[in-house]
């Protein structure tokens, strides 16, 4: 049987016969020739039919019918890849295809985002937004491949829980064989539980937000990539080991998916060694907020961005020590001063993209916490039965795959890097 | 700063100090001497305790404990990995721990389902219940692996879906924002969507079902390892990728976990080059089945399982060509015989493993599938599009990770191989 070759494996079998398979991109109808470019996984491959009977048959088939081309692979310069296919016998491998919603065979897709998102399984299909996810994809694998030659061990924690892991807000609730349940909103609680396993776990997988805001930066499903370890002296030994991860997502990209970086001119970042922090006392200080702020608003995360790059050439900055008001209960407290946290949040190109820190790790801390803010240890139970028995010093960090991905090629909304996203309005495809 | 030492790395310091930091796994007081066995996420050390002021320090640390210990490395044949800690000091560093449910020091957990389960974040500290989910998680490496290198594109898929993927029963209904949603019971429509956009995909992640039952095969939720592919002959195209996927994951086992396979007395199979295949018809014939029996019973698969073992000392069977009726709709019809379908079951020691098959993907023969069995094509929209834009011949399979992982150590019950099971009467912990 002839064996199917992807298109850019066509440049090796100059003057050698192939079969390529994948959908009809374009056609170019001219006085005695046509062309169709033809898409598979691996790009482009230019057709080159000049049998009258081939091009009528040609013409009845639209963009993204999908085909087999049998052909002699002929080198030409002019051509994508620098080969193209002549003397071309042509089998439908799909019905004809309906006009595509989008014309995907343009350089770029000019489509609004309404467009986009309601014909997803369609837009996805054009290279540049291939490139896009295949981002997001090269980036999961940078970031497993860094925690396993941690000794990290990867988990997958429940999405359907009892109680809510942060608050009681924006959370989903689930009818589960007549009782209430609950969307997680994140796998907290339980890569805390398994740090007492395993010492260092990490999960990607999705969390849930019932965010009742319709904001670019907010989805109501999202993919998280959760790390977790024990035996830390504090905080600054979580972010050592965020660097490292992001420095190897940043290289998974780089190496095996440089093409989708050029094709959607992705900005990919140089990680330095050491990531620069500053404390959230200062932060405010620099940015000339009053010192009683409770949290930095959106410009001023951007003035520190440009801060950091300014003063250390860095995309990345780090700002700990957030109120402990605004960090949750289970948040480790700076030593000496609690109004401070040892926590973090790593700024990227100005916007939050990881939260992380060191959490409490005694079961006493616990209960005074949950107190402190007026909250009984109620449906906290199995959690801090954890506590009860013997936990380590730990801590970690959440990066959002979505926002990642949607700084990396600057896009202004956080949609434009999600496969299928899912907010206040849309829950659909 | 004294660096911590992993107990697996303790034999090549002999002679030197060392820092090793974990739980207490055991103490034995005798006369004049007291032993501490402490447990990191290497495995175990043994400390030999002389000092009278250390032990009486040790006497009030209960199992569980988190201790770092400093000390000299001795060799010892009799100690486990033939070296022990002498002369330690002790720091806590956590409160003394409560006394754990279970006896974790014990080397096998006689405890049954309920407790296993009621104190989860405990148990799975037990070295052989580590040594479990070690298998799963190596199994997950080798599942990507080996997709990543056949130019599978990794891809997450919304768990949060506005209608049932393969019908309206045991589905999960959760509140919208006011609205009904349901959460998938499985990334069917989507991989399929994205065959469309990167011809190979797959996806690690949960998928839900409102299962009535208890049994001990079946969960609320599980983790499901999916893979669909494009520009295929028919199923045994697919049936061939699946066996190369197990091949892997068995291997990633043997690689990576040997050591958690010989601690919980795992069976890792031997994966034949060609998995053997039978026809639906001839197994129901061949177990003695009325040939009208639209599927196969559990003691029919277990009888299939033997016979495979017997006949071609295989673990694995694939039964093929499972009647229309009890398929989706969205299965592949056989050429010529559409009584039966391009779909297979993959049964693994004479139970069901993995489902997977070949897809229709004409959009007129899936509207004639819906029609067929009394069902309008609402609902179905966003699915439909992506065939009325072409799509290749294409097909996919799951596997489940905790029946997977289950079959391995031999269990009865699915929940043992589960790290939180989800089930008609379980949400916590």
């Amino acid at each position: 049987m002839v064996q199917r070759t992807l298109s850019s494996d066509l440049l090796g079998k100059a003057g050698h016969p192939a079969r390529i398979e994948g959908w009809i991109h374009r056609r170019r109808q001219l006085a005695t020739i046509s062309f169709l470019i033809l898409r598979d996984r691996s790009g482009l491959a230019q057709v080159v039919v000049s049998d009258e009977a081939t091009r009528q048959q040609l013409d009845g088939l639209g963009e993204e019918t999908v085909v087999r081309v049998d052909g002699i692979v002929s080198a030409n310069a002019k051509a994508p890849g620098g080969v193209e296919l002549t003397a071309p016998s042509i089998t439908e491998l799909s019905a004809p295809a309906a006009t595509p919603p989008v014309e995907l065979w343009r350089p770029t897709l000019s489509s609004g985002l309404p467009t986009l998102l309601d014909y997803a399984p369609i837009t996805w299909r054009h290279p540049v937004q291939q490139a896009i996810w295949r981002l997001a994809a090269a980036s999961l694998q940078g970031f497993r491949g860094a925690l396993d030659v941690q000794d990290f061990t990867e988990v997958h924690t429940p999405k359907l829980v009892a109680g809510s892991t942060e608050s009681g807000a924006n959370v989903f609730t689930v009818d589960y064989f007549g009782r209430p349940a609950y969307l997680a909103q994140s796998p907290q609680f339980y890569k805390q539980m398994m740090v007492g396993v395993f010492e260092r776990v990490y999960e990607v997988g999705p969390v849930f937000r019932a965010e009742p805001h319709d904001t670019v930066r907010h989805l109501a499903e999202y993919v998280s990539l959760d790390a977790e370890l024990g035996f830390i002296q504090d905080h600054r030994d979580v972010l050592s080991v965020l660097r490292n991860v992001m420095a190897a997502m940043v290289e998974s990209v780089c190496s095996t998916a440089a093409d989708a970086v050029e094709c959607c001119g992705a900005k990919v970042p140089d990680v330095p060694e050491t990531i620069p922090v500053i404390h959230f006392r200062d932060a405010l200080q620099l940015v000339g907020a009053d010192p009683d702020e409770p949290d930095l608003a959106p410009e001023h995360e951007r003035m520190l961005g440009q801060w950091a790059l300014d003063t250390y050439g860095s995309d990345f900055l780090a700002v700990e020590g957030y109120p402990a008001a605004k960090r949750p209960f289970y948040t480790h407290s700076e030593p000496g001063d609690p109004r401070w946290t040892n926590s973090f949040d790593l700024l990227f190109r100005g916007l939050e993209l990881v939260t992380g820190g060191q959490r409490l790790h005694e079961l006493a801390d616990y209960e005074a916490a949950l107190e402190a803010r007026g909250e009984s240890t109620e449906g906290y139970e199995s959690y801090l039965q954890t506590f009860r028995h013997g936990m380590p010093p730990h801590g970690g960090f959440a990066i959002g795959l979505e926002r990642w991905t949607a700084r990396l090629i600057e896009t202004d909304n956080i949609r434009r890097a999600t496969l299928f996203p899912r907010d206040l309005h849309r829950i659909s495809p």
